[in-house]
């Protein structure tokens, strides 16, 4: 009888979103008169910019002719695309970054889960605790998470880097040799940036030690303060241990349209052999390519109209962001992130378990956020609200809490 | 030192068509006066059916405004457009599959290369020889495959199942115990295709011996006989050993598109564990769904005007496939396929090494095909030509064979 990969039994539960989607959807068939406010997933509501509207129809009727129709695409994307990533979001930025290492994805999701595909399974993989669930996930299903153990929340081989209040939401070094260290800053969930010197210590610290970073920089758009890196690029020796991961989604609104990259420098080695060579065929392989339309669509968001309408809808989310960070604090919360990021991060009042408040929150004011703890053991006793809502119902999510 | 993932060593050189298209570029850049008529890669070459980009313009025109903005799409599909395919792919033409057996995907390549993650590192995997790359390279990368021999052209560890003229094209039962079998038909690369009693032969081994059979049925549409099952569905008892892989990449030119889906029935079982549950896991954390404007476009091909449309641009190209190998075979070449799949296979003239005739064709006729060796040891030989490109060029490279 064939046998099946069992190392999916240890994944607890299901995917931390499904689960919040499924008890949201139970709430509102018992009471369908009542209007929810959802600041729970990091979806975003504004449309896609009209630039971006435009050069999507121009691509769809591309489409419609055999002259200009495309068929199958690279699938490391267009060049057309890569130059612009690389000139704009590197090369201006005094990052030397080349186009050839830059590789086009549907997502910064996929690209997170498929990373580790590069690794050997016995490599020692560290997290941030609380964590974008995706990281984890995708190394148990792998088999380097050894088991999961129910009381402490944490599988038996992965190294957890807590982030908390106490430490200003800063992972400090493993004590233990790790190969792999997954960062993501600004952060999700906790919302909180880190400083330039704080992430050269990083990149040091990697390379003394033989780790990659697989460094998640989606949140990167939402940065409003100075010193705040938006590359790890930007740090010294960064070519030689870092992977970057960007995505659209939360730049431009693409949650629905799928466009993201990963960078691989072609001085990240192993020996001789290169990740950025080794990625290459892992896409040749397995990957067919992004949309043509969607590349086309990421094209635009490069556009002199392009770029002033993404920044609008940036600054409208931290708009949002401001209000929500400032109402709760105002109303006796204490509230993290929400300068540099679209999220708050809050502590639950009264040491509430996070998904008690979840629940509490959902019950009595009709408001969907995200438990803490559905991100990590460290993250319980916290809750994440996103300001991807209206500013509408930023201010209506404000005053249901602040009449609780 | 951290470690990369080693059995990306074990792979032979380049993906083949990446190999090709560096074969076909050097050739260009040394004879830039030569018109090549590419006819290797199976990309298709007619634009986007006129319903479709109706279909997507409409789309777009949704993402333009917030309150038809769609942001993060279900990982498994939209509903809309999983219902229709279980309507009218499956459950009009007798097979029992619903919607939620249903797994929309961006292409098969990505569900081909993805699907093996389902099953225990130590499964045995069976494949045809020839075969599409991807169900082998994933295998390897993954750690199944064992080691290549050099002299044989195969795996250690991988079942090859000859699929030659000697056997009509059609493999037969391994001796040995295996997990998984990976079968496509009709065939890529050989053309042919496979009859309902011999499929139902290959289901009712795979339910009796414990294996799971990886249908790959991206090219259904071009069937044009009668008896020849367009679904595995249409076998009795598939639903409990076999996942179908579909692709609208030939059906309706969707190439630079990316969609396809998987199926995979909710009887299918290891015991207690559903593999259906498990993909979904899988692409819960993995996949972060289709872009909600190519959906649309998939819903489009089952509209009643796409559903003309699709069908003439299939024609075109079985009207092209009829021409080359009624031409090839009046010029003495023994010619397969070209029936019910728009490949034709070629057995090259003289007994010539595949890469060597291609060589020679791009050489003395500048015309691309697919070296059958590519595909595997059982491929070498033969030679591959497709009937995607225009009727012109399919009418002109015959006639270049034909003057060799």
């Amino acid at each position: 009888m064939f046998k099946v990969n069992e190392n999916f039994a240890k994944l607890p539960g299901s995917y931390l979103f499904a689960n919040i989607a499924k008890r949201v959807s139970a709430f509102q068939a018992e009471h369908p008169e009542k209007e929810i406010i959802r600041l729970g997933i990091g979806d975003v509501t504004q449309p896609i910019a009209p630039a971006i509207i435009e050069a999507m129809h121009k691509a769809v009727d591309e489409m419609g002719h055999a002259e200009t129709f495309h068929g199958y695409a690279p699938e490391q994307g267009y060049d057309f695309l890569r130059n612009i990533i690389a000139k704009e979001d590197f090369q201006e930025k005094g990052c030397d970054i080349s186009a050839d290492e830059i590789f086009i994805s549907d997502g910064a999701k996929c690209d997170c889960g498929n990373i580790q595909e590069l690794f050997s399974l016995d490599s020692v993989i560290a997290v941030c605790d609380p964590v974008y669930p995706v990281y984890v996930d995708s190394n148990v299903m792998a088999g380097r998470s050894g088991l999961y153990n129910g009381e402490t929340g944490r599988f038996d081989k992965i190294v957890y880097m807590p982030c908390t209040a106490d430490n200003g939401f800063l992972p400090e070094f493993p004590k233990e040799h790790v190969d792999l260290i997954y960062l993501c800053f600004p952060n999700n969930p906790t919302g909180e940036a880190i400083k330039k010197a704080d992430l050269q210590a990083w990149v040091d610290y990697a390379n003394k030690n033989g780790a990659v970073i697989i460094f998640d920089a989606a949140y990167e758009a939402y940065i409003t303060e100075e010193g705040i890196p938006h590359s790890i690029y930007e740090c010294e020796g960064a070519k030689t241990c870092a992977i970057e991961l960007r995505s659209f989604s939360k730049k431009a609104g693409f949650t629905g349209m799928r466009l993201g990259f990963a960078v691989i420098p072609k001085d990240l080695k192993c020996g001789d052999v290169s990740l950025n060579a080794m990625w290459m065929r892992r896409q040749g392989s397995k990957y067919n390519g992004t949309p043509y339309i969607i590349q086309r669509a990421g094209e635009a968001v490069y556009s002199p109209e392009g770029k002033v309408q993404v920044a609008e809808q940036i600054a409208r989310y931290m708009k949002n962001a401001k209000t929500i960070y400032t109402g709760l604090k105002d109303t006796g919360f204490t509230v993290y992130g929400g300068v540099n990021s679209p999220y708050i991060w809050l502590k639950t009042p009264n040491d509430m378990k996070s998904w008690d408040f979840f629940d509490y929150l959902l019950n009595n004011a009709g408001i969907v956020g995200t438990p803490g703890a559905g991100f990590g053991p460290s993250g319980e006793g916290y809750f994440r609200i996103t300001a991807f809502g209206t500013y509408e119902n930023s201010l209506k999510a404000l005053d249901r809490i602040k009449n609780l």
